[in-house]
């Protein structure tokens, strides 16, 4: 028998949006907290825990709770605690009430463990599988602390001008500030930029410390730290908070500046890996289901840790009633839907499918709810079509937003089957409106889809044929099309962030463009380290100058250093350099060099890893995953665990 | 200009969610808190406030928040505190978000001050008018703080046993106690009877206070409190706690039991109206629909607070989406309906209503899907039908609440009317479920309504005829065969709680049987004060004897003894005997002595109060109140304020 088995459980998904509900709270700007604008929900805060069982002899069981209650056995009530069960069928009942915080229990006894098995209701009328973490297994571990990790920083550097001291910490980070203070209050303003820490007006991150005071600040990002001490007693010291990840993949290759923004990537990318997966840490430090949805994919490539992702994909979608689109943003909500089906893709893992069924139906029937009598999606008062930070051509009903709906009732439709529901309305919806797209949205003339077909304008983005590609809407050579008329016309608007990029360099990886992808990937993200990025901007333009830099949304310090959007190279890397593409069922590697001399890297994949390395001379393959392939001029060569494949390059 | 004018503001119905969300944790049960059984529902923590206006000259304006956040004005964020706002139109926001508490705002400025005219939103797409209450209008006032008043309370007797020392209070009370303790743990052992007070085992609520604590209670119902310290080193005072309530309405008779019993009553109403309607003070603690639908009427003849009457229906209806019924009970959720409608007629306030109209309407749509195929409610999985601690024959869809599902889409249909919504389907639902309940309900060769038609037991009970006569189910002729076939019918079984004596008593006063009634009141409730009582209980059984009265529930002392439901008296006194029938329209005055020499007493009704007096000799009425009608011997005479009618008796 194992002991402590027992892990605190809870509502299923109330883990997710308790963090989140505090998480998106933490935002600040100057003198003021910046609460999400889009509604936060919370977890339940009247809760039970049922199961039932068979005893052949009597068991000894300790039952904990955060909150108070009381249990009940056999309909009969009494306190937690200690007690024994008497062999027999019995069912066991906790009821758990906490307001303010996040209702558990924790259950310990053999065979009565809490975690898998108990079901978990907030009394309307339901139980589900209750929600649990290897993390809160002891029985004083607390599911309302987040477990992040600490370890103290030490600035690289330190400058002292008259009362004011500029601290560099060499690179970005995500620190806790210890502080003390003497006789006066104490100044800090935090920095991505030197320039924004030396800046006490426009900085974004600031904070006075009244004297006498010792205190631990609200972790927060910064590379440099200005603070002002008139009598010099303050001290502080700066703790780096992060959650411990492993990372699963690697990348190496002769070209040095690909191997620094990779590893870069990999830093930016782990830095907004917290909780949930984040836009950035400065600003907004918020979850939004586009950004996480290129997350979800990164991930799989650096860490691969599903519970990230299903956080993430928990936490977004919060609970009913669906009353606005996730973030506010209509493309938003397809993400979300979208990511469920490429989960489970990914992992064959149904049950978190099946948890989120009721959730998706929802989401899709307000998302269906605000189409037009064409069947197409609209805007409505409320709604906000985003796609991107570009000139787009948002009038009437956006393509992209199409497309995505489509491939949303794609992804119920596909769903259902495997849940053996009814998904034959989604199916018709999907057909019907993907012929629509492809009739109405396509202009002959053009060689492309129209952004809309009932502006007038017939304006081309690359946004919206970049999708056409990657969601299907390029068949009788329409794809040959596209990437003549729009991929490779240069009268079409260039991409312009990080966001977009990611499938623009995807779509030229998937046309085998990789020395062209190597160098974008050179000018765009090298570009940024040339000027001493130590992380990822959320945006970037190589004609700006200096602090310009540093400048968005009518802020000059507005714009992200350290947004997670811009780690697609991680990506990229990964699945088509290395070649690998891994689903629940096996994975196939198709490694190519794209102009490099040498690389080689892991990935991982279901049950392992995978190792490549090529060069001029030779591929050597090895892992130990099962259900592996290996791509190579033609051939299909299986993989196996513990047989490494080497070949020789005939050049 | 008047200062103070200002009130915190928070989400509409978030003051009664997050007062709900406490109160209904706080039962205790001997060792362990019992939270209710049903999903509690909590406040929005992240809401925001909304004004647009237009200033002739700059205005200075003060803003404050519960929480954190700040405000945007005319779109440029700033923190919140003291600024002025130029001339001009302008519009503010207020952020505000508080995880774990109740967010709210503050606005003092000319014209600006917050409360009526502001708006408030969960960031779902929708701003409301903002809720609000004359009660937190000091900025240091605190909405998450229910006001109570707080009186000291002295023993009337004392009696020391060893180390235990039994302390009466003269009556029952709700009380916290402020303790200090001294070298040893002190045991509080609490009694509604003496009984209770002196069984440690079994007494509801009972608690220990460590030793050298200094610590106060949680508030509870008791009259006896033993208090064990083997020390005598503790010093406690009791508290007592209650929501200050003006009665308006008042009752005095020749006889001086009745006047006993209208005094218990409201004494025993006041102990239960605190943040809302409670079913006892002791045990549960909670807002019963049902229980609290019985006290709207009684509110009406005692202290006519339509403010605790309102906070009870925010709170009992919670937020969407509805996935039980209210209290899991199906006829609860159908008093909620008809207490909207009913309270309308009662007050002519729509703005309730139209708060209330989605709520209204989803709760009707999920009535509505657990109806069969006839358009019966039925029982499904998770409802409760409760309808009264009694014999009923409740398979295949009881009678009452079919009656009740007719009232509740009646409601419906004449609340859209006066809404302009389109009520239609709701008057079509009502009208041919009406006919199908008096066609398949009624037994001709019983002359009665059956407790269900389909189980072919041809149950008939009290209760289901007494709400044919409340609900309109007895026409041609039905009246009468129900009086007679039923109310008069000694093999049809009694009434046994106080819960629906108030609708057999009613019914009796409905037809004049005034006597009777007093009769029955001196019996019912007369029995239990010539036991002793000081509060009205839970149930009284006159044939058992010493502590058999306080055991329910299979608990020696399960009985709650100050039970909201038992104050019927009040309004039974009120409208049949003082005559006082009240709506938003005016009054009518029909006084009756039902036996008695004289009687006197105030009503209070829309814009003031109606005091009656009547004995073998005169008649006197006189009001403050406008629309008032005396009728009196086939006459009708107007009322008018300030001229009191004075009739001589004929006799």
């Amino acid at each position: 028998m194992q002991q402590n088995q027992a892990k605190w459980i809870w509502y299923p998904g109330d883990y997710e949006i308790y963090h989140s509900l505090l998480l998106h709270g933490r935002r600040d700007e100057r003198d003021w907290r910046h609460p999400a604008f889009w509604r936060l929900d919370d977890c339940w805060h009247n809760v039970s825990f049922y199961r039932e069982f068979s005893l052949e002899s009597p068991v000894e069981i300790e039952v904990k709770i955060n909150g108070t209650g009381h249990l009940t056995m056999d309909d009969i009530p009494a306190p937690c605690g200690k007690f024994t069960i008497p062999a027999g069928t019995h069912w066991l009942r906790i009821w758990v009430y906490k307001p303010g915080g996040l209702p558990c229990a924790w259950v310990s006894g053999r065979g009565l463990d809490s975690g898998e098995g108990w079901l978990a209701g907030c009394h309307d009328g339901e139980f589900l599988p209750a929600g649990w973490s290897e993390w809160y297994a002891a029985p004083d571990s607390d599911p309302e602390k987040f477990p992040f990790a600490y370890e103290q920083l030490r600035p690289v550097s330190c400058q002292k001008d008259g009362k004011s001291t500029l601290y560099d910490f060499g690179k970005e980070t995500f620190a806790q500030l210890q502080v003390k203070t003497g006789s006066k209050p104490v100044f800090f303003c935090y920095g991505e930029s030197r320039e924004e820490a030396m800046d006490s007006v426009n900085a974004v991150i600031r904070e006075e410390v009244p004297a006498f005071t010792e205190t631990t600040l609200q972790a927060r990002a910064f590379r440099y730290l200005r603070v002002d001490d008139e009598t010099g007693e303050t001290g502080f010291q700066a703790m780096y908070e992060y959650l411990p990840l492993e990372r699963r993949g690697t990348f190496r290759c002769s070209d040095e500046t690909l191997n620094q923004i990779w590893e870069v990537c990999a830093y930016t990318f782990h830095l907004n890996s917290r909780e949930f997966f984040l836009d950035g840490i400065k600003r907004d430090r918020w979850v939004w289901s586009g950004d996480a949805y290129q997350s979800y994919l990164v991930n799989d490539y650096l860490f691969r840790d599903e519970a990230i992702t299903r956080r993430t994909i928990l936490a977004l979608r919060g609970k009913d009633p669906v009353k606005t689109h996730i973030n506010t943003i209509q493309d938003y909500s397809f993400y979300w839907l979208m990511s469920v089906g490429e989960r489970y893709r990914r992992t064959g893992d149904l049950s978190f499918v099946r948890g989120l069924w009721p959730a998706m139906k929802s989401l899709m029937e307000f998302c269906l709810s605000r189409t037009d009598e064409e069947g197409f999606v609209v805007e409505r008062p409320g709604d906000w079509v985003f796609i991107d930070w570009a000139d787009l051509d948002k009038k009437g009903g956006h393509c992209i937003e199409q497309m995505l709906l489509v491939r949303s009732l794609e992804t119920m439709a596909e769903m259902a089957v495997l849940l053996a529901e009814d998904g034959s309305r989604y199916t018709q919806l999907a057909d019907a409106l993907r012929e629509k797209v492809e009739q109405l949205y396509w202009d002959e003339e053009k060689g492309a889809y129209l952004d809309s077909f009932r502006s007038g304008r017939r304006f081309v983005s690359r946004n919206t044929n970049l999708f056409a590609l990657r969601y299907g809407f390029d068949r009788d050579g329409r794809r040959e099309s596209i990437i003549q008329n729009v991929l490779l016309n240069d009268e079409v608007a260039p991409i312009t962030t990080p966001y977009f990029k990611f499938y623009e360099m995807e779509a030229w990886c998937e046309m085998g463009k990789l020395n062209f992808v190597r160098e974008q990937i050179d000018a765009y993200w090298g570009g940024m380290l040339r000027l001493g990025a130590t992380s990822i901007w959320e945006a970037f333009d190589p004609r700006e100058e200096g602090a310009a830099h540093y400048a968005m949304y009518g802020q000059p310090f507005g714009k992200s250093l350290c947004h997670a959007w811009g780690a697609s190279p991680i990506y990229l890397l990964g699945k088509y350099f290395l070649g690998v593409d891994a689903s629940a069922d096996g994975f196939t590697v198709r490694p190519e060099l794209g102009g490099l001399e040498w690389m080689e890297g892991t990935v991982p994949v279901q049950g392992g890893t995978v190792r490549i390395r090529l060069d001029g001379e030779f591929l050597k393959v090895e892992t130990d995953a099962a259900g592996g392939v290996l791509l190579w001029k033609g051939q299909q060569i299986s993989l196996s665990a513990g047989n490494p494949v080497e070949l020789a390059i005939n050049k």
